[in-house]
């Protein structure tokens, strides 16, 4: 039952601090800080609400054994794969997301990529830094073909603005349908080999989800066209980073943007970095100026909603492992 | 008068021969070949029809006595500031462009070049040279305010991107007008130096004429926003290369990306290339592959219409300097 001196449980990366907009909480509630499994294990003794703004956390586990009292979880993140341990799965309590707040932002970088990788900006940035004069023939964006694995509301943004450009953009859902806004068709994930040689841009907006982790691998990477690039912003696991080192390596594909990975931070001497045609960036496609403070007033939105006893936004279909639109 | 056995020369950068596309016409036409000033002189006695494809051309004014038999003059580039040397002004030779072909492209790479400054693309690519991985936030594009000085053809499309995008675009042409489709608003050039200071990008699309050269100089610098950057994809003369070198030195800009500068080949010892906050590319923009093939496509079709005596496309207003749409 939501009471007025609620507990409420943040649990942040180490030494964050309690994120930008958090702090008007402390007047409606009794706000907790913790960072890691031993800080929310003494934390979490009564403590209602969960809200948890570190997306690569392993402190639940350690944890869940003290939670009490818990009644709902959010996390101020889209991919919610880090929560989803079996306890948290198997258990009432409702997940609910930051869906929406980086959608824009993220769908950008996407279009921002492509056209980068169209007009070979890394390239000029390279020629410049040799000082080099040197003209070269582009791509044009306009009829390119863009294939988005994941028709989420980041799926969906990106779709929208791919199009915008006249790209012709199709997606893929757990299941195909036809007359969709976004997307010129949807199909389903277990087509993905037989369509991927149709497209110059693959784009990973997925969550991470047991159907999803090691999707990309040696097969679906000879499969894409040897001229096609693939962008990933859904998360690192989806692809089989050895498969698509050599994927590169051997000419199978021709560059990738990639933002998130297996392992982060990527290694000072993971191979990666040294492609010339793969653009890479630390997990902050969506990370707007501000985006923390968005972030706070979505969870303190919610959190009202909570208190008032009003149904929750943005709640995870825990078995699907996203909020079940598609 | 035209006749089956017309002669067409056509101007090229020395060493350039024949452009691709172009050999289809000498079924039709006696094609010549030239590329300075003395070849010019030689080839073009008698000639009907002259294709400039070299937009940096000086070989006019030397060869200009010879044409004795004009009647048409073609550049397969948008600007034409090259060829209106005072007696082809003078003349009523008309003059046409490449109205069009660039328009798209062009547009794209504003678009591009926008976005990856919002996103830091080129502080990613030196990030990733160093092998760091360092999260930053950075900035939506939506929303951001574009001046684009130049309403033509590709003012005109780079202002639908940037829309489509949901950026506030706004234009400049000859005279101020409301009512636009591209533009939210079109302000009279006079009035720059009084808007300038509202928008986070500003584009030059303008063509060079004794009206926009120089226009961008210390004034226009100041009067910017400190966190704007300015595009040129327009003519190199239009910026005052020392003013803009002492903007960025001062911080009274935030950046620039450039496809054309008052020297080109921009030298190797030229401070623009040290910026960090500039991006350079070699007066690329719009040369999509398969440029040069569309090029003379449009010539030819041009060139039939002379030929059957129809009105030519895409004549340029030689007192204005481009075409007279706006």
């Amino acid at each position: 039952m939501p009471t007025a001196d609620a507990k409420i449980v943040v649990l942040t990366a180490p030494g964050e601090g309690l994120p930008e907009g958090m702090e008007a909480l402390k007047k409606e509630a009794e706000v907790h800080l913790a960072e890691d499994g031993s800080t929310l294990r003494n934390a979490i003794p009564g403590a209602a609400v969960l809200c948890v703004t570190d997306f690569r956390t392993d402190a639940l586990s350690e944890a869940w054994a003290a939670a009490d009292n818990l009644q709902w979880i959010h996390a101020t993140s889209a991919g919610v794969d880090a929560l989803l341990i079996p306890p948290v799965r198997e258990s009432d309590i409702p997940v609910t997301n930051a869906r929406g707040v980086f959608d824009l932002c993220i769908a950008e970088y996407v279009l921002g990529q492509v056209i980068s990788f169209c007009k070979d900006f890394a390239g000029n940035l390279r020629l410049q830094q040799a000082q080099q004069w040197v003209h070269r023939e582009t791509e044009p964006v306009a009829g390119r073909t863009v294939l988005v694995v994941g028709a989420g509301s980041i799926g969906r943004q990106i779709g929208r603005l791919c199009k915008a450009v006249g790209m012709a953009v199709d997606g893929v859902g757990r299941r195909a349908r036809s007359g969709d806004d976004e997307f010129g068709a949807i199909y389903a994930q277990a087509d993905l080999l037989s369509i991927l040689p149709d497209y110059d841009f693959v784009v990973i907006a997925a969550p991470l989800t047991p159907q999803t982790e090691g999707l990309f691998g040696q097969a679906e990477f000879k499969a894409m066209h040897p001229s096609a690039r693939l962008i990933n912003i859904g998360r690192g696991p989806i692809v089989q980073t050895t498969a698509l080192v050599a994927a590169l390596e051997n000419g199978e594909i021709d560059g990738a943007a990639l933002d998130v990975f297996e392992q982060e931070p990527l290694p000072a001497d993971h191979p990666l970095w040294g492609f010339e045609n793969v653009h890479i960036s630390a997990h902050m496609a969506g990370d707007f100026f501000g985006w923390r403070k968005a972030l706070s007033e979505q969870f303190i939105e919610n959190f009202h909603r909570w208190q008032a006893g009003d149904p929750l936004q943005n709640v995870v279909d825990k078995a699907q492992g996203f909020i079940g639109t598609n």
